[in-house]
């Protein structure tokens, strides 16, 4: 059914009885969180073994003690598995750190400051303030970093096969001074979308237009996070650029934050050896190298790909009925009719949702005021700021099925409610 | 016995001698190093149990799960146990990462680019390149950071108590663009020379002479590092600095690389509440949170500061008879003589060796080709350049007893032959 078919005073009558429902539900004193991409308490408690199986093993083969000063690059084991889940060569891979956002802003600092492949490529010594591209929705980490080095956003739109690459194509082509752009390229933060071959080819051959000094970050953050049983493999863009010949094109991320645990996981990028090298000088300055016995624990418990995926399904079970439970309500609630629509993703971290234009800050805030936190409208694109005020990122991942099922009735009714409310008002 | 009284035929005959001797050094091929701070194997296994500590407690006393994101200053026993190790309040403590050192790059990016409190703050908005009082000899990381960030570094001479402050407080007081200085309080890297009372009131007031956008980096690597079992207890700056009022002035470091384990402790900094609020927010930007799992397993397992005195007692019987063993070689070989002067430590890990002017290089080459590897000459002055090409810093600490008795030997031979070679050449 469609508010568009409905009369001024069956809209009245609907509005009073949405209104009514609200009520209800606030009188709940609901205190429920769908804001973050925060894996649950079972879901980190998957690897709780880790905790315990070193038991000894502290030196490497190559005779390296873990528990001691050595080493930049990571240790050889987990850039092999980084390497296979990256779809790299152990040589290009940097582990470090406890997840990959500091490697993303340290990798885009030394980008800015001294430059990706040497002083006299450093982004700051270009004509004017670089731009990158930002496909949208989008990751709001990604757009602090950009905002905080002072790089300028561009929007570009998202589509289900990526970002809309003629966009790209023609952005980058006029203008020089954009020097990079984010892809989440599986289960993309929030839509879920995968990148499509096609997409991943034309990103392979951007360098030709962009130049040498142009950087594709691409955080593969969800790289295994598939729901289903299926993995979803993605095609290796580094392989494709090694064939081109752009291999420079691309700096890899990923980590294994939302594999082992939040915050205390493994954080890794895969580049090629020029790139690679640039790098390495630049962490000497600021690190005496990562936490092996993290990286370590971590071999030792995944130990490869295969043990990754292994490791995914459980979470995949965990996590299935918690998006179907987000979906079934939007089914139920907004199917058919012209008040929302939605993103059904085989992975990921989330759900996004696009109201009618006009109307995601006035859903966030009637949610929020029944006890239902949901990600600041805004926050998917670049500065804060949807031109359509109609993006909703929605995070089923971290409540309860049952909690989740009493948000998302309330976000339905949210959303019926603005909806509603907006019809009268043009009405 | 002194060169100066030696004829230029007994220089002869004793250079034939050493060169003998050096003959024999070089033939035993010897691959000893002397060059790292590094605890020996034995010491980073005193810490095997933090590996299976947490048992099961994920879940703090304020509910946080240390398994999932959350938290930017780090678990609140940690904070409590780094105040103790800093002298701080738990409140004026950031706990993160895996060393002290990206912290310290970090603080002084953000004073660079954005400020220390604030953009109107920022280093990089002063009329000419800022400048860094280094006292020397001192720790090439340091100097590292300065030379990254194009801050000029100027040397002031350390004393037994400490940097020069006469120096120090006149260089300030001329020189706006001297924005801070660098310290390692107690058992100072590489002289291991203690900050005197007297000195430490000085720097507290420091910020009366340096104006409110200078900041002293109080790296107190060695805070609870010594050798015998008589801890020197260190007066807290940040004490005084808040009687004063000039606890902006300060920011305090440290880290468990050298009480737990290196590359896999836990970093930490204290700093008043107005640089605190403001470094958090640059934090906010580049990290997801740090390893809380690490900072517990800290907390369970050294407990508090009693805690982790006890623990430095155990590296104190391990670091004694290296220590004593290099001291004794250079008694035994150089004392009363004119070839050198050496510090003895009562803690940290580095004695400061004093060659004659114009044979550090020469020495460490020497040592080098007969196997002994020693840190370069000029490493503990800034841009590598020690004017008097004297100072060697030798690092006890990794090699067993009977590695640093060969090492020594070597290396007191070295001394010798070439201040004999140097006496001949000027005879």
């Amino acid at each position: 059914m469609k508010l568009t078919q409905l009369s001024t005073s069956q809209l009245a009558e609907r509005e009073r009885q949405l209104e009514t429902q609200y009520q209800r539900h606030k009188a709940e004193r609901l205190r429920l969180d769908l804001t973050r991409g925060k894996p649950s308490t079972e879901q980190v408690a998957l690897s709780d073994a880790m905790e315990t199986i070193i038991e000894g093993r502290w030196v490497l083969e190559d005779g390296t003690d873990v528990r001691n000063y050595g080493g930049l690059e990571g240790i050889p084991a987990a850039r092999k598995l980084a390497a296979e889940l990256l779809g790299a060569r152990p040589d290009e891979v940097i582990v470090g750190g406890n997840g990959s956002l500091p490697l993303m802003y340290q990798y885009l600092l030394c980008a800015c400051l001294h430059g990706v492949q040497g002083p006299e490529t450093a982004w700051r010594t270009e004509r004017g303030p670089i731009k990158f591209l930002c496909p949208v929705p989008g990751y709001d980490r990604h757009f602090t970093i950009c905002e905080d080095l002072g790089v300028e956003m561009i929007p570009v739109p998202m589509t289900a096969e990526g970002p809309d690459m003629d966009r790209v194509e023609t952005l980058v082509g006029h203008d020089p001074l954009i020097k990079g752009i984010w892809c989440v390229p599986k289960y993309s933060n929030p839509t879920g979308h995968v990148y499509a071959d096609s997409v991943i080819e034309r990103f392979a051959r951007l360098a030709w237009i962009a130049g040498r000094n142009f950087r594709i970050m691409w955080d593969n953050a969800y790289a295994v996070h598939d729901l289903d049983d299926r993995p979803m493999p993605l095609t290796s863009i580094l392989d494709l650029c090694r064939r081109l010949g752009t291999e420079d094109s691309v700096v890899t991320l990923g980590s294994t934050s939302k594999i082992t645990r939040a915050g205390a996981g493994i954080g890794f990028m895969a580049m090629s050896a020029a790139n690679l090298n640039a790098f390495r000088q630049r962490i000497a300055v600021y690190t005496i190298g990562p936490d092996k016995v993290s990286q370590l624990r971590h071999v030792l418990f995944l130990k490869n790909l295969n043990g990754v995926l292994a490791h995914m399904q459980k979470h995949a079970a965990i996590l299935r009925p918690k998006f179907e439970t987000v979906l079934r309500h939007l089914e139920s609630g907004l199917a058919g009719s012209d008040m929302g629509r939605w993103t059904r993703p085989r992975g990921g971290y989330f759900i996004s949702f696009d109201a009618q234009p006009g109307l995601a800050k006035e859903i966030v805030r009637l949610a929020g005021e029944a006890g239902v936190k949901l990600t600041p409208a805004g926050a998917t694109f670049p500065y804060g700021r949807d031109p359509d005020d109609s993006n909703i990122r929605l995070a089923p991942t971290y409540p309860s099925v049952n909690e989740l099922d009493q948000a998302m009735r309330v976000f339905v009714t949210c959303v019926q409610l603005a909806a509603v409310r907006q019809r009268l008002a043009k009405a």
